[in-house]
């Protein structure tokens, strides 16, 4: 009955749902608390206090045609205004409302994005480790992932071997910053050199290659990091944002694109976004919480949770022996396996109740993914588990 | 720089655009009152009180996290399990929450079962006039719709035509009731034929062809008629239905699809279906809108400011000699040209001040829909610029 292109990722996803389901079969027989679930990214920080304000002001104060009614399928002109102005302050590049659209999420937005932008057989280039949708929703356009590696000991990408992959057939490059799963920074040195290169192949080839930034982590950084604004960089440049995890709110499917001003055929790629949104079928991004994030710019989580997890997780891991680089933003730590079979370990990791996520799910053997999104004590309680888990590999 | 697919689309979008434009002008001429704007699908009754409160209730008594948090990509099982016992006893056939994927609206579960369903060159049959959306959802997939004619006299689909229509490519015949542009509701007799007929070709050729129903306008009917429901005729039955009109809540984008139980393959489809919502961006359907759903089952919008303004609008446009039938459903009108060339007849409108959508905008050329979503006085207020746009042709 489903179509051939779902026959196989309905497959794929059927491997996922067999670890949850394992996940939940251990939880069922050792107790929630004694099982420790570090392989989802769902924000477990509560919403700042002002969302909810937010919310009572507008059913106080807007009239409900406008909170909940139709407008234009890039968002409301008001909403734009704020967010193009709060970006231009906080960045320093200026945009107006006309280069952002209001999205269903970053997922929404990637989506409408290559909708625009890629013809069958295009290829998408990215760099490993990489959040794996990004494969789906390259194939949704019938466009062509190719992986390039990064560099393993910063895990900035392969700029080298990012000059060789690109080629005539070269639409986007799509970059993802702080990094899920690295928990990686990309550095004022790489976006630089990176643009740079796009910009000569570009030349070279007579083309247009879009770089596109995921950026759903921008807010969650620590140490007083910062994230290096992409649109500073670079002009045929897309940043897709989404409120999922700097306001806890992925449930609600609210984020934003914007394009570099000079973004080559801007009226026209804005006008193809438009189009993509609705006939996709999100027709807009949600409208209450459009109205929300209208009163709520600026307003963050609270990270010192996340901050103290990573501390804790990554001192503890690191000291027993295991290998990882600090991660500077997102809540993901990545840690080589000991053992080259990543898979494997993940097996291993789970008789002592700690679910993982392998590299491989993330075109990167070798190493496995920790989301430290939740409770600082349930952190504390599988440190122990942890230090067994390391044992086994010694005592061979 | 945007893909080819797009740029038809950009082009066709100026078009409407253009229209849009020249009402915005029209309106800057002459005052938002005197401007007839019957284009637009927008309901103009406000949301029940009943969202609001609901609103209120969730923000107060349940948890932050669980309320704007990720959940199953097909919805939360609470809410689902509502809709599927609401369903079950409104309607009489019993469906399970295994059955419903809460959606992005009814854009959104359109696309998720085209993405479900369609393999490029797939065939969607659809009767005209349809909702031009429907071209663009199954282009999104590469597949083709097929239009098949509605009778002239009662807009009901032709079922002759669609008989010598279905073919070995037909993967899915799409019907709308009640129907956007006519108003009309797809009879009791037309659904049993519909399904007959497609069973009978599903035989014929050893095919499984899906049998889909766009209700938005399922609750905004007149004269206490009711809308047959095709879970009770058919198996290989999916109904896609949107809050949209029926709580006047277009821009929050909640809605539900329910599959039968019996339908082929039905887990497969059910997991094709989560899958796709969750790959083609969607992720899930707003969340806090999906808890309004589950407390705001069978609240309806005020229908009688629709009702008023259908039988005003009906009853003098026939009067005045203009070939209607008078709508069961929806908020439309669809109205017989006086002339051949309806683009032309709006454009004539237009010097009244009256903006009316062209019926070749839904495949039907020589009609005109005028939407009747707009307030009672505007409507009373246009009555006289009908009465001289219908002299107009008289006097010829």
């Amino acid at each position: 009955m489903i179509s051939n292109k779902m026959k196989d990722l309905v497959n794929s996803s059927s491997l996922i749902r067999a670890m949850f389901e394992e996940g939940k079969r251990l939880k069922s027989i050792y107790g929630p608390d004694h099982v420790f679930d570090f392989s989802l990214g769902n924000p477990n920080v509560e919403p700042p206090e002002e969302i909810v304000s937010a919310i009572h002001e507008i059913l106080r104060e807007e009239s409900p045609s406008m909170v909940h009614g139709y407008m234009n399928n890039s968002g409301y002109e008001d909403v734009r205004e704020k967010i193009a102005a709060y970006t231009s302050d906080t960045y320093g590049t200026k945009v107006g409302k006309e280069h952002i659209v209001m999205t269903c999420g970053a997922a929404g937005g990637l989506n409408i994005v290559f909708k625009t932008l890629l013809n069958p057989d295009d290829e998408v280039i990215v760099f490993s480790p990489f959040f794996s949708e990004y494969r789906n929703y390259a194939n949704n356009y019938n466009a062509k992932l190719v992986i390039v590696p990064s560099d393993k000991t910063s895990f900035q990408p392969d700029l080298k071997a990012l000059e060789k992959s690109i080629t005539e057939k070269t639409k986007a490059v799509l970059i993802n910053s702080p990094n899920n799963p690295t928990g990686v920074i990309y550095s004022h040195d790489t976006l630089e050199k990176l643009s740079n290169i796009i910009k000569a192949k570009e030349q070279e080839y007579g083309l247009s290659i879009s770089l596109i930034s995921d950026e759903p982590y921008r807010e969650i950084v620590y140490d007083g990091k910062e994230v290096p604004y992409l649109l500073k960089y670079h002009t045929n440049a897309v940043i897709v944002y989404s409120y999922s995890k700097s306001l806890s709110l992925p449930g609600e499917r609210i984020g934003y694109l914007v394009i570099h001003p000079q973004f080559d055929n801007v009226d026209e790629v804005m006008a193809a976004l438009n189009v993509a949104n609705r006939i996709l079928g999100f027709v807009n991004a949600p409208s209450l919480f459009q109205r929300v994030i209208g009163k709520t710019l600026g307003v963050k989580v609270d990270l010192s949770i996340y901050e103290k997890n990573r501390n804790v997780l990554f001192e503890h891991l690191t000291q027993l022996g295991f290998e990882a680089l600090k991660p500077e933003g997102a809540f993901y730590l990545f840690m080589k396996s000991p053992i080259a079979d990543d898979k494997q370990f993940c097996t291993d990791a789970k008789a002592f109740n700690l679910l993982l996520v392998p590299g491989s799910a993330f075109g990167c053997p070798g190493y496995v993914r920790l989301a430290y999104c939740i409770s600082h004590d349930h952190i504390i309680n599988s440190l122990p588990a942890f230090e067994k888990l390391w044992q086994t590999y010694q005592n061979n």
